[in-house]
């Protein structure tokens, strides 16, 4: 499980994945695109949160502990799907890759995911802290709508009840993947997990429709919190 | 009431309508223009909500599905007012109109707008809770005066009581149609109905009048919602 | 009290007062620009709220019911400080002065002041409506040396409470004038108004200087509401 | 204590520390543009708050009582770390440097920080409100790994209970400097300190950091308040 960059000098670190490329929609360029919109939606703040992007068999990824708001494309990891062997890696500044990339890789194994998306937004906070058991469950929203089963498969309904797992915290980032794969296993249709006290994992099959359901889950976790503090159930119809 | 563009490849598509054409109050580039505001706003997230605009006898429309504030000229659709066919449609990418189209024309067709505006604002979510019957209402706010009767004639008044009416949300959106209409032909003095925890139709004279107008009633969603949580009435002067 | 510029159509209309001009600190270019910023803070939704910048005799003033946040310098109205004549006005599309101007005046005129803000902002809508009687009364907070006394004067102390008069609304804007007189009259050390159920007004040596107590009178309504609705006194050191 | 440029006309000012410069991460240019993020999160509106930076043996200050978003690099004071001598001041127009400067030196001589950022956050304010004794807690939230020990060392644990002391406001901002010495001697693992009805101050080894650490001090500080509200406690698991 351990991972790291190649520190042999003569290995091949191939820049060309990265800087030999202007196309806007390059996992390159969206990753320090999206994380700039995630921080002024107040989810990627002090360093935390992140995305990381699949093309094909290559996974792309932000470094950890850095500006999210700041990445360049410089900055970006990528490594093989398969194998997690590192193909490129920063080296015009001391970086490590993002302490979630094993819970990242979760998404693309067990979904076949294209992109994966955590926040620490303090919605999803409150939420796994006014829901204490396992499950975060909310009805009758039509955001709801914007959720995939299992967050790649057909577009849930008006009338889904949406049911997101919360998993406990762990001192260590690298140690949810056990937690997170056991829930991940446990609820086949929940298109994101909770961490309590924590933040969210979702994903998607590309970033465009990660990050759409990432906004309705924030969406509906902000609005579950609001019907909660005011007294309301969040499934059903009657208040 | 099934919309689709023409499948024929040698049936006309009028791109001149969207692409010859540089003037920043046109609606090809009003609609991208205002959607990024929108989003901002938190009024079209996760691909939500939308706006058409009627130029004369021409509908504009953003696609369906997409991601609000990346959405640029060449992804509009343009159909005719009466006989609601495509005139201009996008090809250089798989887009469907927007699902609201048919409500979008209610206000076309029953108003005589020259624009309409669809939100999931989270405030007109919580005063559909919070209001549980077909009403919204506040009165005595300055902000009512920037509300026009019916969302097209004069300006009302800091006298008036502004109701909104609420109706049912449906699984499909196309199915809101008969209910928003019944609510119109019901409410003809209301500039907006709300559908219960999804969002609101507004609509005006023209965008800038619409947008105006969407802004004002959300101001008073948001303030009605928080005077109903501070254990206040909306109606009235007493406390 | 009739104000509106000269229907002849050859009155000398000073154009230059506006136009031949490129200082980033001009009236003409500080009003678009300060209206973009209370767009941004949600004090000028919707069309309304406003500014007026005087420079020695001469007042500035934005057009009444447009989108504050597209305010360009050529929208600008430009009266003497004395006779209210109209030196310029827009001709490039129907406009009419700010219906605040008569209010705008009263704090040239009793004050002295250089520039006038009026906003929509909740907070001071929620305040009015928490402070129920003729008076929102705030103490013991640092933002309080961010006002002047009498919003002209010297800094407030952090020993000082704030004092600001609530007056009631009226149908017509217009009609606010003789009680914000009243008002401004009675509390000549306080630095601004509230209008019960619609706003602010606040003033002060200039643009600038107005902003800044602007935006600590909006921090202290906030604060202030916050600390209502936790069961809080706003007035002294006891919770 | 007293600190203030020279005033002989010949005394050497060494414009070159500013203006002979265009490293983006250079302090000049820091300032600005951290400002400019602090005002859009609400952190030092009203010309309050502020930043410094020491850049090894010289220490960068923004001026006192300006909009802190408008702050240009020639705006920049430099002085000595050691002796406070100034080596560089602004003679473009009359500004003084910030009323903090004394706060900024705890952090550099006490802790050896490379930046010291205050804040007048409403979370802040709120949390010393709420936690009315001397000490503002929480446990077991991911973000107080964004904080280190002491603001320098290592980063705190998720098992770690933050503990960041609070000191009562004094009407004279200088006159907080004896106050924080103290609770900065008291507590030396706590990387910031709350001033009640106030704000925060906080630091960290260089700006990027220190800004890191601010951003996840007011999360903690939004989310404690938020659960306090909802009757939760924020040390421990149970609620």
């Amino acid at each position: 499980m351990v991972l790291a960059p190649p520190t042999d000098p003569n290995h091949p670190n191939d820049h060309a994945l990265i800087e030999h490329n202007d196309d806007p929609t390059h996992p390159a360029f969206l990753i320090p695109e999206l994380c700039r919109g995630f921080y002024t939606l107040g989810w990627v703040t002090g360093t935390g949160g992140g995305i990381s992007i699949r093309k094909d068999e290559h996974v792309y990824l932000a470094p950890s502990g850095v500006q999210k708001e700041k990445i360049q494309p410089q900055d970006i990891f990528v490594l093989t799907l398969k194998e997690r062997d590192f193909l490129r890696w920063p080296v015009h500044k001391p970086l490590k890759q993002s302490a979630c990339t094993p819970l990242f890789y979760n998404a693309y194994d067990m979904r076949g995911a294209g992109a994966c998306i955590h926040t620490h937004s303090q919605h999803a906070v409150m939420a796994t802290l006014l829901w204490p058991g396992s499950e975060f469950r909310i009805s009758h929203q039509e955001m709801i709508k914007g959720m995939r089963h299992g967050g790649m498969g057909s577009a849930m309904s008006y009338l889904d009840t949406l049911v997101i797992p919360i998993i406990e915290n762990t001192p260590d980032e690298e140690d949810l993947r056990e937690g997170l794969e056991e829930a991940m296993r446990k609820y086949p249709d929940a298109p994101a997990v909770l961490v309590r006290r924590h933040g969210t994992y979702s994903w998607g099959p590309d970033a465009e429709r990660a990050k759409g359901q990432a906004e309705c889950l924030d969406y509906l976790l902000e609005i579950g919190v609001k019907m909660k503090l005011a007294g309301m159930e969040t499934v059903g119809l009657q208040q």
